[in-house]
């Protein structure tokens, strides 16, 4: 999430918007406390979704166009960390206007020189939407079932 | 929780030493957002815990000695249908002074005639402890190697 306020705002307008739809498809949605705050960094990923046991952890992202995403050492070690004790899978969700989401697994990000993580404009281009990565882990049984065009 | 404000800080007291606890007995953990707030009251729990794909929900209590505890029918229907979607358990966690924690499933919950719940100070008297309930549901290989005396 970006520091300034109207980027912080649209962020926190994606993570509600992706914890109605995950609700929606099924699952059991939890958002962070305090998205932003100090208790935010330390321990949580923005969004903890779960259905049946099966668990996906998302750190979401909102841009007004498809660019290269940078995320630290620390924010992605920490994600690994909860997804690996929840016994779940971690994604970067990525909200573009009018392009809907695109979702990327954690170990599609590029490490770096400096130790930190890059998401390359063309793999988010490239990247399946929401319902698609979810069907193709077993999620969701059926994607007809939630499909409301690409977007979603 | 309740409406005062010093209730409400012991509540919130209670809910990170969960956490606390949770997280140092290897579980992802997760507290809600904004406690007490609308947007908590409306869709979270106070606590979600995950291990290797088991899922432990917790409404958290904090009173400063043993007596009946009263939940709605809201709190109580919402708590229910997050933990089915999740494919876990639900369980009331209460703390007391001195006490440690109390741990009840959501099912020992008595339904009253108004349709709230009741859960009798003899009901959590009697109920065990954190590692005793997540050892009894398989949640923990050992006891062990968690227990630092009764109250963890």
């Amino acid at each position: 999430m970006r520091a300034t306020g109207s980027g912080r705002s649209r962020g926190y307008r994606a993570e509600r918007e992706l914890v109605a739809t995950l609700w929606r498809m099924g699952f059991a949605v939890m958002r962070a406390p305090a998205s932003g705050s100090k208790i935010k960094r330390a321990d949580y990923p923005d969004v903890v979704a779960i259905r049946k046991g099966k668990v996906a952890v998302f750190e979401v992202k909102s841009r007004r166009k498809y660019e290269n995403i940078y995320l630290s050492r620390t924010q992605v070690r920490k994600l690994i960390n909860f997804t690996e004790r929840a016994g779940g899978k971690a994604f970067i969700a990525i909200r573009i206007p009018h392009e809907g989401w695109r979702v990327v697994p954690v170990e599609n990000l590029e490490l770096m020189g400096n130790g930190n993580y890059r998401l390359s404009k063309e793999v988010i281009e490239k990247a399946p939407n929401l319902t698609e990565v979810l069907k193709q882990l077993g999620f969701i049984a059926t994607l007809d079932q939630y499909t409301k065009g690409r977007s979603k």
